[in-house]
């Protein structure tokens, strides 16, 4: 089964498969752009991004949305990850942080998937950890170097694909999502 | 002339009606909730918000958005400013220039003005300067005590309502309203 996901980010493309595998679902990525809320919440920013893509779309189609949520900051970046890794980026992370005690953060993924005209379903995921002292790693993408899972001691970036789908926000979202159209 | 503003902020509404009593109108705050998406540009920001109430509102409507755009952050925490100011505030904006020589920034309004079903106007207006190396003063709101319009040595907060007015980017944009619905 193929469907599609809208996304320019060929990394997530690569972690939802990695997962999805299983499922013999594929999803194939298209640089789709629908609207994107300011919300707090992964998933209410997905749905509203795919409602605002599936009428005209036509197609099935798959909208995922991931936020990181940093205890001693008061929950940012939030949902807003994405803007705040473009402009202050890792180190802007690690600046925030620079003297506080708690550095517990939690990544949670929304993946939004729609049937056309109307039908939309959500899949949630988190994965709980720490921001790291300072970036470590290459692999993985945004702020996966400076995210250390619960249970190890390695950032998200210093994990291959197959240990970081283990234990991901994205892996569980997207696991949901392939039992859910496999049922 | 009465028009409706859809805001919860009691000081926008303040700074408008400072403005806009030069051009005989009056608007009334009101807690109406528009789409926020998570555009770049306050302009598209206020533009949507307004396109997603005015239809079901039915009466002219008033939106405003404001972005503030520091140059070394490249262009943090822009239109996504008051996510920012909720989660990081102004200690936050600080501990991230730290450092940084270049403290230049500028804020942008703008207003978009609705007329049911579907014509809408907008007005912007901008106001450059530099942030500070502490907050000072206790008016206004948002990120006012970090801010030092071109110009001045003092921060927005440590300035009258009738001095913010002469060189605010809101008071530019509402100026622009003004003219245009007494034209």
């Amino acid at each position: 089964m193929e469907i599609v996901m809208a996304t320019s980010n060929g990394h997530k493309v690569a972690e939802a498969n990695f997962v999805l595998k299983e499922f013999g679902v594929v999803l194939v990525g298209r640089d789709v752009k629908g609207d994107e809320l300011q919300s707090l919440e992964p998933a209410t920013v997905a749905k509203a991004s795919l409602e605002s893509i599936l009428p005209s779309f036509g197609k099935p189609l798959v909208v995922e949305d991931t936020g990181l949520f940093v205890k001693a900051l008061n929950d940012f970046p939030g949902a807003l990850a994405s803007h705040a890794f473009k402009t202050i980026g890792n180190r802007g992370i690690l600046k925030l942080l620079a003297g506080e005690g708690d550095r517990s953060a939690y990544f949670e993924a929304a993946v939004a998937y729609g049937l056309p005209p109307d039908r939309v379903w959500i899949f949630t995921g988190s994965v709980h950890g720490t921001i790291s002292e300072e970036p470590a790693g290459t692999g993985g993408f945004g702020f996966d170097p400076i995210f250390v899972p619960q249970g190890f001691d390695k950032t998200f970036s210093q994990m291959t694909l197959q240990e970081k789908s283990k234990v991901s926000h994205r892996a569980r979202a997207f696991r949901r999502l392939g039992a859910w159209v496999t049922r």
